[in-house]
């Protein structure tokens, strides 16, 4: 079956493995119009690059970003924009030993069994290089959401039992710290942290949180394609994402509901709210207020520490992995987290324009003239 | 937009608000063969009914189910079928007063941003009731795993601060006790919790996990189709859901990779694993262990506790709920979140025969016979 | 698989048997605001109805709708509108003989092969009755395109060799007679013609054709998602239906570029073509011309001349099928071409309003005030 | 939107526009294990290679494809399958003066009232290049096809007037002449013809006929999802072409029911059909004989005869279209009829393995092998 493909009108098709020739996405349904250039593309993919400082893996990964199709003259022309990456720095030597062993963690055994075979090179498809095509596609939604106002941020919210205070919340620091962490003090704290699980030979877990602003009310459909229902698929999809949240997430169970709902107040002639635990949706539908996404990832797998595991031969052995890995996953992850939530908005904001009939109405009357436009309005309709 | 629908195999369309003539779904995809009758839904229906307890609210929902199609002499036919709930006891008389406000915790305000208007009556689609249809397709899915030895089981987990201790788990316990929890002592802490919310006139949130034991290892897509992607956006798509969670879950953050990875090891001959931090998802594929699933709910916004809001007019307001609302929610959508695991096992597994191209050739050569069956196989193909 | 749903965005889902207690449709994905009642669908379902002439089965077939739900006060919701028609005359004693056989131009066999077995009173799913959900479907849709200035119209082209003279159409003839031909003259050769083919004992075939007008340029997608794709699927998805053109159709085969080209022009400022060989489609898209649509409808399969055919115990046998048929298909069929069109119409228009980023821009800009809309203008993004 | 996708286990999405860097097609959703290389797929895009005969335009296409993704050591992964095609000979100033003008019989017109603008060059989107996409995702189909027995052959039926002799059917034939009629006569006369109008500086129109040969009864599925329904839009979706049949197609309109329906028939145990009128296909689901579809295709809209239309800036002109074009579509789109039909009926036949209940029991008992399956089976249900 198909599941490389996501969103319904804004729809995405990714391809490639961490060691085949090239990565890629196909975007298809890209409004027309957007001016496109791979400097745009290429700055959000720069924020999954490896080898940046002493907490992530020291491979080269250099994603030159190419665009083969749906951009004219530095504009979108509406048919499907396709991004590739080469891969340009693969060395099949360094994965032989896995190719026959089921590695702890990593989704080895599951392939296997579900194709017969896999490519066992650097994780093939199941590896985090995956994320290009994501990354790459979610530029463009993010570039799209920002001429509507809408603003997508992620960012790493902690890491192991250090946890960023919000109070000092600061964008810029978590574009330019190697923690992604949105202040200096709890990134400090973390790369310590992270550089003693890497004496370790071990890796540690984080979590990592979404806020889009600027998303008007009325955003997301009821029942099966609620906002946060694909905001958790979404999300979830992101290899190691173990738990996803909405708001205040998990902490409501233990509420009551008069701590819990948030109370409605005017606030300069528009309806608001005094708090958000609800994370900016009600009924699955935005409320005009922050959106709030949190997704917990677990621990590297890929660790040197000794683990026992089971050989495709079906014998039960030690393995040690080998190979530059990064101690933890989050802080390259944090951008694909942001374009997973971009994504899901920009889509849910396109299928949100054909709610009302009045709005059709309205846009048809508008932005339409033809050949008996006025006549055809005089049908008789029987 | 549509957003109603679910599935792409096996695939549902509920519909039907609170206080309209009838609830229901159709069920297009349902393979031909399947030994169905009335009394098979009407079970699971039953499960998801008030009245039964002192901490459910006294309505009196008679959800008797009609099979409208897609049955012949007690087999499905493999077309669609269609199952109607009447509503019988909506009292449009009950509501009058939220048709103007936007309750606290509700979805009257973004239904309101999103249409234009609404329906005011009980919630209209936005109600609890909207599950009926859900439940009744999951009826389907269930009777249908069952066939293939895959079992899906729900319960409470917890309770505000009361969490049922697994230990003791016994599944005719979650059947019977009115709180849905797998053991009594738990049950009755939480049922003397949940009274004492009442006389309180607040309500409670809670926890609730589903497991999927029997499920072969490679159900489930790489990539967006995810299994735990796809049990992520059925869960969170259950209102008043605010956190899933797959194994270990939100716990991972804060762990060391070795303490995280499950080892592989050998048992009569299988590869099985020694423990299931993963909750049996690796890769967003099975790995044949048991599927752990974790909603956190939040507690029931209706509250007759005095709570400040605005109305239609843009007034602030003071509202107090009236009207005979369960303090905590969890109970009775316990059935819900067997039913929306049912249903995506269901499809992912339907999805995953076409995952090898030797399995495929097999069905083929197998089940179908044909005019010049054989000699189609000497075709020259140029 | 499912095969009853219909739709990206104004998206149907029909059910129900010829003999089963009821058909109908549910439409996810209606906008808000319709101004909607029974009487609405009731108009186009009584043109599909038997019993009204000479040619067409005496069979009663008194098909009343009920709205379910998604209507709220005489307005549509936005959320699904379940649509039913009960099933009163069904006499399950009439089809006894064909529950054994295949009859031949019927759907018997394929059934049987496909599901292990069939609903073989009346025809089950494959009758003709399977219409009854598309209908009252496309009502709904012809209501909104109305809306929008589109007018969709169908009538009968021909029968047998009987062809209309469309220099006399007449929307009002092509309603009132009973082969729902444009013109009077044809009408009535075309009765006598039907009447010599049932004293015969045999039954014919005929063409219908549909228009669409006010429909603006630049409707349809390119490549797999033209809208002349989705039409030829729409009407070759109508039972009986064996070929579909757009435009001059099969003619074009034996042109001239030279003659086959449609010039443009301008009229009133506005772009035209001065012929309309295209049918109003141009590279998959509306060019702002009338659309036209033909489909080519095979002869009633059941017919009472002596056939061979087998029975599934695989012996050779003579039938006569008995029972009240129509000797023609196409007179009841033709509304049903109107809402496959107008079902296929709406949704490409819906599909449409996302194509220009600068419209998108546009209709959140004019449509939707948030907190904080004029600030989130501002925001920084990085 | 996107319009770029087709399928719905064996999905596509096509990209690339006549001049721009490159032309592709990711494939998600091929079964795992199908032995491919480049070579399988260059042998069908060399079929739709002009500059093979004095028919055919003398642009030199060398596409060269290269396969990104999906296939480790020779066999696919189960993973997406990139597809590539540079563009090598592409060159912008043949095209500047169309930029400004709408040339009868192409999209240029309703791009730009659809997307504002369009991609000039040679046609950008709306090109016959297009196909390339099509038909390297077509080969993979095809392959897989011959594996399950299914043969898929296209071929030109006509050319203007001149009609192939069916009775002298040489697939061999029509591989290698340049009319890809299946047989010599009538080749060479509609050579002779087509010389001619290339001398007058017109173009001529066709028809062209797909067969499949061994596709097992009961694929399809009812109401929309018919076979011959998906079949009409697969083809109707290639550009040019204007009208599509099935079976005996528009003649049926003109027949009585005796004459038109297929006798059933005993042979050798099996049941097979006298004739085969319906054209393998009855109540949208296949029968078991030969599925017969037909295409009726446009004459080449580029011609250099004068012709009058408009100009962007709305003045009416007469242009004389220059550059290499073929006077005939039809002879290189009969690869992309076959590639269509083969991607549908693939689809259709992945789909129809979860159409019946035992089948599926059968499928997982048989294939998969899990930890505790035995016992799974002896879950209690409750």
């Amino acid at each position: 079956m198909a599941g490389s493909g996501y969103g319904t009108i804004f729809k995405i098709t990714t391809w490639g493995e961490s060691h085949g020739k090239a990565l890629g996405v196909v975007i298809d349904g890209c409004p027309a119009g957007l001016s496109l250039e791979e400097s745009d593309i290429q700055r959000y993919l720069d924020r999954r690059k490896p080898g940046v400082s002493s907490v992530t893996t020291k491979r080269k990964e250099d994603d030159a970003v190419e665009i083969l199709s749906g951009v004219l003259e530095g504009r979108t022309t509406g048919t499907p924009i396709s991004l590739m990456v080469r891969n340009t720095s693969q060395i099949s030597g360094d994965y032989s030993e896995i190719a026959s062993c089921y590695r702890p963690g990593h989704a080895d055994y599951t392939y296997d069994e579900k194709y017969g075979f896999r490519d066992y090179r650097g994780g093939g498809r199941s590896s985090g290089r995956e994320t290009v095509g994501r990354v790459a596609a979610g530029a463009v939604a993010c570039k799209i959401l920002e001429q509507l106002g809408v603003q997508v941020w992620a960012y790493t919210r902690s890491i192991g039992p250090i946890e960023a205070d919000m109070s000092r919340f600061d964008r810029a620091v978590s574009l330019s710290v190697p923690t992604a962490m949105p202040e200096r003090e709890a990134d400090a704290a973390a790369v310590a942290y992270l550089e003693k699980a890497k004496r370790e030979t071990d890796s540690v877990g984080g979590c990592m949180e979404c806020t889009v602003k600027g998303l008007p009310a009325g955003i997301g459909d009821p029942v099966f394609e609620k906002l946060d229902a694909n905001l958790a698929k979404a999300v979830m999809s992101i290899g190691a994402v173990k738990a996803v949240e909405i708001g205040d997430g998990h902490q409501v169970a233990a509420r009551k509901g008069s701590e819990n709902n948030d109370a409605f107040r005017m606030e300069d002639g528009a309806v608001t709210k005094m708090t958000n635990h609800a994370g900016g949706i009600l009924g699955g539908i935005s409320d005009g207020d922050t959106v709030v996404v949190r997704a917990y990832v677990k621990p590297t797998p890929s660790i040197f520490l000794g683990q026992r595991t089971v050989n495709r031969s079906g014998e039960e052995i030690e393995i040690h992995i080998k190979g530059r890995h990064d101690p933890i996953i989050v802080p390259r992850a944090v951008v694909v987290l942001e374009c997973m939530t971009a994504l899901t908005v920009l889509d849910a904001m396109l299928l949100n324009m054909t709610a009302r009939l009045d709005r059709i109405v309205d846009f048809y009357g508008r932005s339409h003239t033809w050949k008996g436009a006025a006549e055809s309005r005089n049908f008789p309709q029987e």
